[in-house]
């Protein structure tokens, strides 16, 4: 009969308090804190004996820091014999170096789910995976879960008319995802065609599908210096969109982008708590929504040792 | 019939050139940089096909930073079909928590060799870990050299009279270390004998040994916040020593140690390269020695298949 303990680190605290409050149990006792010479120095101040721990981390930036925060912590968890330790991954960091596009690359998103197996993970929890793919680099059990139901509610509660709003994926390589929200709002889907018609010339923002008039909705998982999705906000308005939305799973927001995200088109940003921003990058266009529900329905299911796949199917 | 190949990362370039100028090969072409977010990018610039690779690397601070700097690059090496891929670790971080000193702490010394490992690290060369016990934390072949013949030299070139200096040992851990050197110089050692004769009262620093107007060399393997140094230092005059130095491998100097010694009654602390210190730490006290030749003929020993042992018996 074992007993469910969730630990935070120093990524996402909110989440994880927010986390803890949906599961019902208190956020376990834990210091997490620096030596002089910065080396990560971590207590755990309670009893984990037999218990099913779940940590909760993002490896969001700084992300050299929270990945070994999380892997000390993971070995600290495991010979304080705790009978399974998860990982909660709100956002996977590096999973954008999932393959060697050039010779001689590294595969960071592959490492970095060895790491966690090596310093003790028995499970992992995710959200939103870059590429579906990289569950495969994982040698233990994973979770995958989704957060387009929740933007999609969100949308939803607008109460927009549906033959008034078209999703559009930023690139071709969004266009599942696309999809899966346009099933939902019960759209049609556009997407972004970017090509460069000859070496060294800009590339041309091409949109396949109808957008004339329409309330625009442009997803993607991660939205990081906002370049992209600026120019084709840009170029949905030039298009004859009648407006123009933005909204992704990972808001890692890194440079320009929050200025770019104010000087643009686009009308509101809507993201989720799967990365804790700081407080000077909430600008007034930004509309967060949470992931703690469903994380936290996932780690009961977890540890209840039930089917994950019907939150979101 | 391999090819040697040295490459280096952020924590400690100055002393890779001088590595690889040792063993007369120039440093391996490659770009460690970040991306926006902070993510690693790494680029190995020429092929390393079959290729013994050497990866110098301190894991000094932000130690965080240069433990993924060489974890992915260990990843990149691997991938690019090097033959070995050997790390050399002047100064090897997270030492110092090489036990369980208190219940559900971690070993991250233990973590971190098992990380290397995973990554793709197929042996080690380190220098001075904090305890020899260090060594049996690898699963991979390691060969662990030792500064005091360096840090002998250079006070063997000061002319003492032998009979007029003492060896300290600024703690109980530390005495081998201490007659290592004493053994080189002809000199006896001493003791700094620290106890707390009842909780909540200040500790007090006993002398074991005559130290009564000799020049007195303090050795240690690290020197951090240099708190305790400082102190024992102090001791040592106050005990009749003329003068004392101080020497350590590892110059972690964090927080208030510069300024520590500054106001010390320390007359020189002499270092080693294994951390490179930042432009601002240079305090007129310090000495710097190099351990560019001894890593250097390391390498080319443990390339060349000999025993590396003969470099310091
Ligand atoms: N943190 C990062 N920021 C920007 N680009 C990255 C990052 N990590 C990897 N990449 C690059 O992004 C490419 C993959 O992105 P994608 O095509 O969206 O899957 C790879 O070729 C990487 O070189
Ligand atoms: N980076 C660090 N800075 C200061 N103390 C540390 C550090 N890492 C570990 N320690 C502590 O130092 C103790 C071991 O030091 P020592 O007795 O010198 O081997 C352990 O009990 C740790 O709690």
């Amino acid at each position: 009969n074992s007993k469910l303990k969730i630990f935070t680190l120093n990524s996402n605290k909110k989440l994880a308090e927010e986390i803890a409050r949906e599961v019902g149990v208190p956020l376990g006792k834990s210091t997490v804190t620096r030596f002089s010479d910065g080396e990560v120095q971590i207590n755990i101040d309670e009893s984990i004996r037999g218990c099913d721990v779940f940590i909760v981390q993002s490896t969001s930036g700084p992300v050299n820091e929270h990945i070994m925060e999380l892997l000390i912590m993971l070995d600290a968890v495991k010979r304080a014999s705790a009978r399974t330790v998860s990982v909660v991954l709100p956002y996977y960091g590096y999973a954008r170096q999932d393959r060697k596009a050039r010779a001689r690359e590294p595969i960071t998103a592959k490492l970095v789910a060895n790491l966690l197996t090596t310093a003790g993970a028995t499970r992992a929890i995710v959200l939103d995976l870059h590429a579906p793919q990289i569950q495969g680099f994982f040698d233990i059990p994973i979770d995958h879960l989704v957060a387009v139901p929740i933007l999609s509610d969100y949308f939803l509660s607008k109460n927009l008319d549906p033959s008034e709003v078209v999703i559009v994926s930023p690139d071709h390589g969004g266009v599942t995802r696309a999809r899966k929200m346009a099933d939902r709002l019960k759209t049609p889907i556009a997407i972004i065609d970017k090509r460069r018609p000859r070496p060294n010339v800009a590339e041309v923002m091409n949109i396949v599908g109808n957008v004339e008039g329409k309330t625009a909705i442009l997803i993607d998982d991660i939205i990081d210096t906002a370049g992209t999705i600026s120019i084709a906000a840009q170029a949905l308005m030039e298009s004859g969109a009648k407006e123009v939305y933005a909204c992704c799973t990972h808001p890692v927001l890194s440079g320009p982008a929050i200025e770019r995200i104010d000087n643009s088109v686009i009308k509101e940003l809507v993201i989720t708590n799967s990365i804790q921003l700081p407080e000077e990058k909430y600008s007034p266009k930004i509309k967060e929504l949470s992931v703690a529900k469903l994380l936290g329905d996932a780690i009961v299911r977890v540890f209840e040792e039930k089917s994950v796949s019907t939150l979101f199917d």
